[in-house]
């Protein structure tokens, strides 16, 4: 069956609020880098799944994420670089 | 003073155990998704950040995934997407 690989990133919704990414910021102005305007902290999830094709490898990594992965009433989700790779083992 | 966007992408080291995504992955399984051979948990970090070029931006950065973002003994981090945004604030 063949092989795909993705990366699906989860990030808090906007409207939610990321303590720490915040602390992370306040930090970030102590180690002498105060630039910072901005930091939010999500999740990357790298998956490598065998499907039949590369729709069926999508819709499976959608139900993955938006059962699994992330939290909807709280989290964004979105699929990339899903390719296939390498192995094709019969 | 300009301002810049990134992402900083941190995963664990390959040689480091991910009980959490080993635990996803058979959470998948019971989904019904039985194909998923690989699942590891990593960190995406959104940094928005004012610097007075892009080296700038990027040196910040790096010493930012460095010392914060990352903890070097059992993650690796790479930075991804570092562009200018929109406004460039006098």
């Amino acid at each position: 069956m063949p092989r795909f690989s993705a990366r699906v990133q989860v990030s808090l919704r906007p409207s939610v609020l990321d303590p720490a990414g915040e602390a992370t910021r306040a930090a970030a102005a102590r180690l002498g880098v105060d630039g910072v305007t901005r930091l939010r902290i999500g999740k990357s999830i790298e998956v490598e799944l065998e499907a039949v094709d590369q729709d069926a490898a999508r819709a499976q990594l959608e139900l993955l994420s938006d059962r699994l992965l992330a939290n909807p009433v709280i989290e964004n989700w979105c699929l990339e670089q899903l390719e296939a790779s390498g192995g094709t083992a019969a």
